[in-house]
């Protein structure tokens, strides 16, 4: 703590200064994908507050993409709802940094030369699509590497949520649709179906078996955006809906007509936790 | 910043360790109220997420009630809704600290006996109710203190904002009517109206007049709670209503009945900066 008196032209001086936390910034090195990665990594005792009660442990673990653009939104959003008002359980949320231009690689499930639903491909040196697809060593990083790092040093119950947005958002359904065991819950909001000619919505059909999502938990939500980006999460949407009892799949659709594809989270992860955890303290 | 290497057993070894920060915590000494009270300072620089990009100075400042309790989650939602997403302006947020035993003190303003609408009078000496009453001091303080003290430090622009839930949320309300210049704006999250027989109430028929709120924004709102709380909330949206075409009032009503007395911020916050700047980077 920073000690010190300023002296001021009004009424008030200031006596001390000091900061207030939410998150640990973890650099951990990846072996998968031969670089160093960065971790924020928020938990019911990282924020320096002073009325928030963390609930017992152990916690339940969000797991969230895009972490350096969301993390502090999320930590916010999760202190407040649980350890200050006990509307959902005390949580740790693990913020993904994207490692700057890895983003296209890492939430990518294939490679595609396209980099939105309609344009002409684009081969280019520089185009952000010339890395992509690397989706499947992003998601054996974060089994293989992040959750044990996650597990080694934090008490964590066995409830684990991804969450994405955009791309993340792809990937989080990717990942339910192709490592069901991964994760109890997922979060996709806004998410780029489009991406490869919608290659993850054609994909559903061969997936959406009985049984196969038997206690897992989907949050799909969409806002303003129109075109193929709305028609390819559509689409999907009706399949994950049509099927969901025999699937097993515990299932919510959310459209934002109000929202923009930025601002969506900031509505959709609130709704995505209470759909996780509809009553207070209500815990697994 | 700490720099150590960790062995694991996982694949994962750990780099280095640092904070994710999002507010400066500055202690300041009132002679008004005499004694020191802390404030937790957001502004779009405090924040240490690499991707946040603060819009040009000068800056909104919201100053928030119950600044121990929300100032992580409207900090972190601030920051992403205008620094990364660009949807609101970039602003300061200023949560002002109750100071343990102070805030039903502080967030009434009048004196009253009585703990909840129905209850009956509590005068024993370890009653909240005791130092109740208190309020057109705090606001005082804030005023000829606090706003000082914000003013000489940061680049302000002249638009503030106060927000406030609960008891929080009568001082607002109660602000608005009783002094309409000290804030372009005023929300109000489910606010506690009944407060002294509903004293707020009544007084605004006397105030809500031609042109009172000229050029004033009013966010009010009510989650679940029933009985007298709701009654006394509907009856003074009635004339907020009836009266905004002629008072001048800005005003935005919204009843949250999904939401409880507690989790209803983390959605009328949201809902209240997108009602003040409903346009993307729109600045006043």
């Amino acid at each position: 703590v920073l000690s010190f008196v300023m002296p001021l032209s009004a009424h008030a001086q200031q006596r001390d200064s000091t900061k207030l936390t939410v998150a640990d910034i973890v650099t951990i090195h990846s072996q998968i994908l031969n670089q160093d990665r960065k971790l924020y990594i928020y938990t019911p005792h990282t924020i320096s507050t002073p009325l928030s009660r963390p609930g017992p442990a152990p916690y339940p673990v969000m797991y969230l993409l895009d972490g350096e653009v969301q993390i502090q939104m999320v930590a916010g959003l999760v202190d407040y709802l649980s350890n200050l008002q006990a509307v959902i359980p005390s949580m740790i949320v693990v913020g993904i940094d994207n490692n700057d231009y890895d983003r296209e690689r890492d939430l990518t499930p294939t490679h595609s030369d396209r980099m939105d639903p309609v344009s002409k491909p684009d081969t280019s040196d520089t185009a952000f699509t010339k890395t992509s697809g690397g989706g499947e060593q992003f998601l054996r990083f974060i089994r293989d590497e992040v959750m044990p790092y996650v597990e080694q040093h934090y008490s964590t119950a066995p409830f684990r949520i991804l969450s994405g947005h955009s791309l993340g958002g792809l990937m989080s359904v990717y990942c339910l649709l192709n490592h069901p065991e991964m994760f109890n819950a997922y979060i996709g909001i806004s998410p780029s179906i489009w991406w490869d000619e919608a290659v993850v919505a054609k994909q559903a059909k061969g997936k959406l078996k009985a049984g196969a999502f038997k206690n897992r938990y989907l949050f799909f939500s969409i806002s303003s955006e129109g075109g193929e980006f709305y028609q390819d999460i559509a689409t999907l949407h009706s399949a994950f809906r049509e099927t969901s009892a025999s699937s097993g799949l515990t299932y919510r659709y959310v459209h934002y007509p109000a929202e923009t594809h930025g601002s969506s989270p900031a509505r959709a992860e609130y709704d995505a936790l209470r759909f996780l955890f509809p009553k207070p303290q209500q815990t697994q």
